[in-house]
């Protein structure tokens, strides 16, 4: 039983690692893994693991650890990738283009069902499997398709009028590659995606190495 | 002064996360903030904040809190956002032209100085201000460019050989966008993005919901 108390962002990208840290073991034929040993390969407090899966069940043999396979399977429900989720690209550059292409999200559980831009060029243009549809008709298509997760890929000029769109169909999850903030209504979910982060990983472990930020 | 200790790349995500908020608290005006106020922003545990930031000094004053603008710096220099990291771009597929024409990167203190592809019809085009090279040249490129980092655009199957061109280029930093596991050798430093963290994200609020994960 999941507690009704708001869970963080960040706890959810942590889940999202742990995720796939256990699934990583669980191919490597393992078991059973101590709860201090999941929090080493997972880059966190033995006690911050704890407090996050916490908010699902209770988890974890004392003395003994962790069971892969069914923490796994509990991980899963409680992130909903026990479902296959419809997505919408809106925004068919470049970016768009390789998120189409991209072979990895069925496996994840993200199926792409649609591709829309506003561009009269681009507009029944076939990309992969799917057909560019006019942004305008996102609201008809939504229900067509059952599109449950929106991702902008347009310029940063042109992603409110996306958001726009998207939260008229009704549409209540976006994922923003765009670099643009976006105003939707309260009830709809929106994530950020920011390349830079990672960058920001190779900077500091650059910088260390030189001996600069020491 | 940095402590030794190997620093989890999970801690430097959340780094650049608390650097974002300060950020934005500095924008708003803000001069200082309270642990736990900073913490629940961050979404994290005021213990894990208190961890993170005593890799790299003593920070916070008791009963006051942290001054924004201090620990922004600070951060910046712990991270190496002090100084600007010269980047190439390995595969100028969709993405790779994404990641050249995104223009948030040079003021977040990376600029991508070269763009290389293996496509005998790709060299010579110009992609913004760059011309595409061929990468067989990355290795004379990259000394001339001062190359510190490099991204993997390219499709799965051709990352190793991307990688293979990096490393014997002297280039000890990279970021993989490429859906495939590379092989370096120990003091080469690779960052792995996964787009489908952010779609995580979504799904378990859209199943919180509906009250599917419950």
């Amino acid at each position: 039983m999941i507690k009704k108390e708001k869970i963080p962002k960040v706890t959810i990208h942590r889940m999202a690692v742990y995720l796939q840290v256990l699934e990583d073991l669980d191919r490597e034929g393992e078991d059973v893994i101590s709860s201090s040993k999941l929090a080493e390969l997972c880059g966190v407090n033995p006690s911050q693991i704890r407090k996050d899966l916490a908010y699902f069940g209770e988890f974890g043999v004392r003395g003994v650890g962790y069971f892969i396979k069914d923490l796994i399977g509990s991980i899963k429900h409680f992130l909903g990738l026990d479902h296959v989720w419809n997505c919408a690209i809106v925004g068919i550059g470049n970016l768009g283009r390789a998120i189409l292409r991209h072979k990895g999200l069925p496996y994840k559980g993200f199926r792409i069902v649609g591709a829309f831009d506003c561009d009269p060029f681009k507009i029944g243009e076939k990309v992969g499997e799917l057909e560019i549809i006019c942004t305008r008709r996102l609201k008809e298509k939504a229900k067509e398709l059952k599109i449950e997760i929106a991702i902008i890929t347009t310029p940063p000029e042109r992603a409110q009028r996306a958001a726009n769109h998207i939260v008229e169909a009704g549409i209540k999850a976006i994922v923003n590659f765009a670099p643009a903030r976006i105003s939707v209504p309260e009830d709809v979910i929106v994530d950020y995606v920011d390349f830079s982060t990672h960058l920001i990983y190779l900077s500091f472990n650059l910088a260390r190495t030189k001996g600069k930020n020491i």
